[in-house]
């Protein structure tokens, strides 16, 4: 408790219990339902993509250069290349690896039996209940930088949390990368869409962490899709080569929805995302040998009435679990899931969809969780009473990741010794040595009786978000930054403004 | 396709495409997350209970006659037995059987890797959206009645969908069985209040099946909690012995909160509810060796705030994987989990802990899954709305369930020979013969744009869910039932009723 005080003072972060871990260490095995003879078989059909068919790199020489001088079969756009060595390459990144935060208590670490959440990435709306929907502005942009910074179960902050539409697209990395790293003191994403805002990216963090830090720790990452069905362009292969050319972590992610940029199948679909990812893993480990790679699965359904996606329903379930198992045989940090929802508000939909979504997620072991709080609408809104709500769940799976307790103390005999048959353990020596924490306890969640809540103004869960977050943001305080570096960052951002035209597209 | 059509005219049950089975047929393996090293330990512990500590019989002499005469050490109402023996008894009821339904298509298989998912069971509030919260009485019920008998994703009715709280308490079990009996064709359960009602549930079923038929099949069930901790009362022992003495099922459920009816941690409470429920597995053995029980366990956190129920929690999750793989080391069927909430309403709260109770329940394979829909309130109320809302999430479990997919169809390799990198699988051959059953096509979940939704007048889940259940039951259809049973079962009724004195208690 007094660390906990002490925690909270320092960092004006919420009173809500929160783990004493800055990300999840997982004590519950994973779920992984594919038997050995049914993963060969996938296996042989990512070989098979991987040997036969190719992935295309496009509009990027440099990449056909690293690919054809390390000896693979380039013709054309076309890579391909024998799967045992693309296995091989793989298998230089590290299985798992510490992201590095400005204040190290918040350094994650990536891979194994960790698992990181992060906020939605790359909505161009946002939605709360007082405003409704709008596109996403800076002003909306540091709020939920700051709550997400201040949430105990956000373990990261992502970057695109909300598309900053006030702010030209030409200079929107720079504002979003500094807003991160002076609002917030936890680890972060840097920008992907074109080469030279990677690079401003990773140029800003080493004015953060320092040049030989960087050489020698993970301190950025950037997030990109490939171009699916097996196309790799430029924004992809550039991103790597920015980002693991400085030994930076890279997170490749194959964005599938199933009979559209894959097969109309989930089996099909979850190979060829291995494909895809592990071409990228590989290329990456080509760039820099060791550089920090997660290896990343996107996979949706969709309607039969509309074609639009669908989320939290069985097929990608599936597909979680099956990635999940594909990607610890390949040995690699994996990104899946995510509080996915169709929804366009805070609804029972939105719940069940992403609750199903999550929980996939989390048994599957998904190591860096992006999405993780605050999708809605199939990612074209960030919701702020939806970013509150899933990180509140958040914390229930934390807790279920940490296992089954059977300690004696768990196993509470003695508990049988002092309580009858037909009596009640309320006031028992072991119910008041452990009742403090025997339980998660949501914030969010109401279990009071009927008569209370109705006297309460027969609040929903969207309304007692909603004064959550409101709450949280009136308690927000900065954490500190040494006031020489962040005058360095605002040169720097002030600088690449000037050098860069002001462009909407 | 014409299959559908037909048992749609036939039913008049919904045109949302049903599983082909009256039941699931798992593919899917369990979720197992404890170790042997842990599941030893805890089997130990149930051992103890067993053997030291002992269970209390109250009330029914000729429970501890029966218990006596087998040997076991009864002392006062409190009887231990040497576990292998109680864990042998066990071994003599059946690890599936089938409830007969009067209606052979469907009927239903408990046990092994088949799942049967029921609605609410005991609520004695109900709440719609345009009513709001109320009493249940006989409308009520017999609309809940109908829907559950409709719905695709239910495959059992249950029995108290919601207390009738119109009808006295003493009639109350006698128009409760006869409508499931004549409103639906489903399977159902009996009453269990007192001996008396049991056994008219049973000599109802026997009018309805006949009484050869019955002999040799289970057509009924009793469900029923224990008085936990460690106390068996009249009303379970005596309902075993009516069920189980006539062959029929009985299912005995611990019903457990955590640091009340047991102590304060999830690894204790789940050995005492094994304890629990396999001393009155022994028992039903004894009483007649081989008749059908399900092994049951009600597993709740609590609030710190007040101490009241919650549910969808990680520590009843846990439970439910906990207990999932010990009831198949003991070789019996289960019932746990379901869409549990403490919410008072359909909201996010709702859907969020009902997906990740049900989520589990699926999983850890449970096999009787009674307030699969319906569950609002901690268990005091059945939603109209949240019946048929988690039903339709009840479908994407069951496509779930199903496992993946990986025949050479699904692998889908002639997809990648007609599309190119870059190019999309939306009219290739392979979309064009697997689209229409690819993906499970929720009822309720609404995948629009945001504009079309606002155009279809921004309907949350709640109100699509309003409309479907008033629509269904525009569409019900008695299914036909033979005019001399029914006849038959009208008379026992109107005789019981004549000699039952009116009660309300």
């Amino acid at each position: 408790m007094a660390r906990r005080a002490r925690h909270k003072r320092e960092t004006g972060a919420e009173e809500v219990p929160s783990p004493a871990s800055p990300h999840v260490l997982r004590r519950l095995p994973h779920f992984d339902p594919l038997d050995e003879e049914t993963i060969i078989q996938l296996e042989a059909q990512v070989n098979w993509l991987i040997q036969e068919i190719g992935i295309e790199f496009r509009d990027d020489p440099e990449a056909h250069r690293i690919w054809q001088e390390a000896g693979a079969d380039v013709t054309g756009t076309r890579v391909r290349a024998d799967a045992g060595w693309i296995r091989a390459l793989c298998a230089k990144a590290p299985r798992e690896f510490s992201q590095v935060a400005r204040n190290p208590e918040r350094s994650v670490v990536i891979g194994g039996n960790n698992q990181v959440f992060a906020p939605i990435y790359g909505a161009p709306f946002v939605r709360d209940l007082r405003s409704g929907r709008r596109y996403g502005d800076m002003e909306s942009f540091e709020k939920l930088v700051k709550l997400a910074y201040m949430h105990p179960n956000l373990h990261h902050t992502g970057l695109v949390i909300c598309e900053p539409c006030d702010v030209p697209v030409s200079h929107r990395h720079l504002d979003m990368v500094y807003r991160h790293m002076a609002l917030s003191d936890k680890p972060h994403l840097g920008a992907i869409t074109e080469m030279s805002r990677a690079q401003d990216s990773v140029d800003m963090a080493e004015i953060l962490h320092g040049r030989e830090f960087m050489d020698e720790n993970c301190v950025i990452m950037g997030n990109v899709n490939t171009n699916s069905p097996l196309l790799v362009d430029k924004v992809v292969s550039e991103a790597i080569r920015v980002y693991c050319g400085r030994n930076q972590g890279i997170v490749v992610v194959p964005f599938i929805l199933s009979g559209a940029m894959g097969p109309v199948s989930t089996a099909a679909s979850v190979t060829q995302a291995m494909a895809e990812a592990m071409m990228c893993c590989a290329f990456a480990q080509l760039v820099r040998p060791g550089a920090p790679f997660v290896l990343g699965n996107f996979l949706s359904s969709m309607s039969l009435k509309s074609g639009a996606p669908t989320f939290g329903m069985p097929e990608p379930v599936m597909s979680n679990y099956a990635i999940g198992q594909m990607a610890r045989r390949v040995g690699l940090p994996l990104r899946c899931g995510g509080s996915l929802t169709a929804s366009k508000i805070e609804d029972a939909q939105a719940a069940y969809e992403s609750a199903d979504s999550m929980h996939s997620t989390m048994l599957a072991g998904a190591n860096f969780v992006l999405h993780a709080a605050g999708w809605m609408e199939g990612g074209l809104c960030t919701g702020f009473e939806k970013l509150v709500m899933d990180a509140d769940r958040l914390g229930g799976y934390q807790k279920l990741l940490g296992g089954l307790d059977t300690s004696d103390e768990a196993l509470a005999r003695d508990a049988y010794a002092e309580v009858e048959p037909a009596g009640h353990f309320l006031g028992c020596g072991h119910t008041m040595r452990n009742y403090t924490t025997a339980f998660y306890e949501p914030a969010l969640s109401d279990s009071e009786n009927v008569e209370s809540w109705e006297d309460g103004g027969e609040k929903d869960m969207r309304q007692r978000a909603y004064e959550r977050w409101t709450g949280m943001l009136e308690r927000y305080e900065a954490p500190k930054i040494d006031a020489g570096t962040d005058e360095a960052l605002r040169d720097y951002v002030a600088r690449r403004k000037s050098e860069i035209p002001e462009a909407w597209y």
